[in-house]
């Protein structure tokens, strides 16, 4: 390659990597789908990873689109779910083409209230959708319907109330990066373990919780939530790792991945000098551990927006700084470690924010240029939850991934022809 | 030694360290110290480490006897409360006579609220004063006194009405076993740091604290408390280890170390089988990182109770757990490793409720047996903080110190006589 294209692309991923390093993400709002999202219709349902067609989606898809339409009560079970999908009258859309991420299927539907994060520095807003132990996994009884309702009915209003007490004091919102780089101190990894996180934004909320006047019994069912669903955070997590990747998109010749997510049936990644388009695989079987009762021939391949995480330097990217996950995950400090030091030879830089302690203090690998994967070989490390492959069945077990070669392959090709190299 | 008396002395040990591990200390209650400490009289103050006269203390104990003085309104300026202690007119009396333990100066006068600790499995009950950043570092001026206030005006009858609203409700306390485990896999060490304890207190006491019906202000003023001030949960890991430790004493034939503590002058532990007799040498200088401004000259020499954590295996005996606090006390993280694997050459066994996941999950090194000690001539280490050495300064680091050798020599002396080895 020229040198002076190389030059070029030095300076593009210079440029990119300082806006995502910049960026300040903060939780603003939290307010229905339908009331926030770009070109969300009375009829759609968004999922994760790359765009997909109900036939194709893998059965824990399946279920969570179900579980989206009897939430919705657009039907009452699965069979006249299904025949709405097929009739053609629910809209299914990637989330990535409405500014949005969610965990695992991802689903979000028009009423499902989703928390609205602004990057303070560069003014773009981003969408995330709460986490849950079920229907995004799959499930689609009533039990998983409820764990939606208590989200639509309860907390996000309380939330939103708290958020426009927080405004009427001048404040902009919570600061989700401040939340996350202290979290990081407190043994978080923001993808499979967000407990610090969870714990620091429930106090960080809670004042303003209290002097919006909500009744006493609401407000201690609120902070028992949070208490008992350590998870909470992922979902604050993933929207500020959006919002801070969304920041550095469009950069010309630059070789940045600005996203990773995965459908459960292919994983896609975009690059930022190659604009809109996905460059895909087909999704990774995790390894790790599974709940009992379950193995391998169980679980459904990777599946999930949460990998925005690992895109912004976080989750698997900082393994070695929440060694506690591999109870987890599996695995051992050593291999943490290697995971974490690893991801330095792809990556452009080391965070500036997002510090490990135990690596002296060092940034995590922050990043990932789509050249290094190719020339190295070495593919990002994705530690994450595993789904039952067929509806209705939910979470099994976790572990760690790797996405498939070919995506940052296509990517690279494409990039030689859009660029003449 | 013959070999029925090392037996007898590994017995009395297992005996020992087993009470240690089975102990189970909640907080049940927060109440003024004269409702509680036994023998506490109207014009008593208690203090950290072994006992010592006015006369001996350093600087900054002095220090935080006159605050306590004022506190009380006993005197209103330094010459009044000197001449008060000089007439007689004060108790002096080292907390460990009372059940009680006290960070840094440690300082516990009658009107002050203190942390009520019983241990549910043995039914011991043990007492802890409040961790703030002026007082107990030999401060006393309006300001260091008003931290006080808040604590016995607002914050302790806060936690005493949550609490009884918990027994209320069939509750015998908060379980801090359970918390201290959880915040050790969120990067405490529960001694310099216990930032996750904090925030896990304040979520588990906040629904109670909710119930009571507290006003809304107040509720908020609360939260903005623990959130500002990630130390609080000291004082009841110190509370907590006190009950544990006290829990293994007066085992005769015992080895293990049930107290280290410090009053600025002297250090001084307590072993199982050797009664309640204390055994003493210099308190060390810390070496660590200091505020801008000051040096090892304007230092105090090691200062209170605090040490219980490690004697509890927790503190510098968990310092590789917990990386984030080097940037208070310097070192590196290779340090940290080293310090915690070393300690398990000097304890009876390793912790099977306080894991290490950066170690893969094995427990910390628990229970000091003073025999180890002084064979193989490796001191506990202790990471603690820096008193300035004259009264008024407060604060001015935080570091790593090690005990004096001469008190485990001597304890073993005495135990050696005693048990006519």
């Amino acid at each position: 390659m020229a040198t002076d294209m190389k030059n070029r692309i030095e300076e593009a991923n210079k440029a990119a990597i300082q806006r995502v390093l910049a960026s300040r993400p903060h939780l603003v709002d939290v307010k229905p789908a339908i009331d926030v999202l770009p070109n969300m219709n009375k009829k759609s349902i968004f999922h994760a990873g790359p765009p997909i067609k109900w036939n194709s989606m893998c059965g824990p898809m399946k279920g969570a689109v179900v579980a989206s339409i009897i939430f919705e009560k657009w039907a009452s079970s699965w069979d006249e779910a299904v025949k709405l999908v097929e009739e053609g009258e629910v809209e299914l859309s990637s989330n990535h083409d409405h500014e949005a991420v969610g965990p695992m299927a991802g689903v979000i539907s028009p009423s499902l209230p989703v928390v609205v994060v602004k990057n303070e520095k560069f003014g773009n807003v981003n969408y995330g959708r709460i986490v849950e132990q079920k229907v995004q996994f799959g499930e689609f009884d009533e039990q998983a319907i409820q764990s939606l309702e208590f989200w639509k009915n309860v907390l996000a209003p309380a939330l939103a109330n708290a958020l426009s007490k927080l405004r009427s004091q001048g404040g902009v919102g919570i600061d989700l990066k401040s939340i996350m780089a202290r979290a990081l101190y407190m043994g978080d990894e923001l993808h499979n373990r967000p407990s610090a996180g969870t714990a620091l934004f429930a106090l960080s909320i809670m004042p303003y919780l209290i002097e919006t006047g909500e009744d006493k019994e609401r407000l201690s069912q609120i902070v028992k939530y949070f208490l008992g669903n350590e998870i909470f955070f992922l979902c604050l997590a993933m929207a500020a790792c959006k919002a801070t990747m969304n920041a550095a998109k469009d950069i010309e010749y630059s070789t940045l991945v600005t996203l990773m997510a995965r459908n459960g049936t292919e994983f896609g990644i975009k690059v930022s000098g190659l604009g809109n388009r996905w460059f895909t695989g087909p999704a990774g079987m995790v390894k790790g551990l599974y709940f009992p009762g379950y193995g391998t021939q169980d679980a459904n391949p990777d599946m999930g927006d949460s990998a925005i995480t690992e895109t912004t330097g976080l989750g698997a990217f900082a393994l070695a700084n929440s060694p506690a996950i591999l109870s987890l995950v599996g695995g051992t400090a050593q291999d943490a470690f290697n995971y974490t030091k690893q991801m330095r030879e792809i990556t452009i830089t080391l965070n500036d924010t997002f510090l490990i302690p135990i690596l002296d203090f060092q940034g995590t690998a922050t990043g990932i240029d789509i050249r290094k994967v190719v020339k190295t070989g070495i593919l990002p490390v994705i530690d994450t939850a595993i789904a039952h492959k067929d509806p209705g069945m939910g979470m099994i077990g976790a572990g760690i991934v790797n996405p498939p070669m070919e995506a940052f392959k296509s990517a690279l090709r494409e990039f030689a022809t859009k660029y003449k190299i």
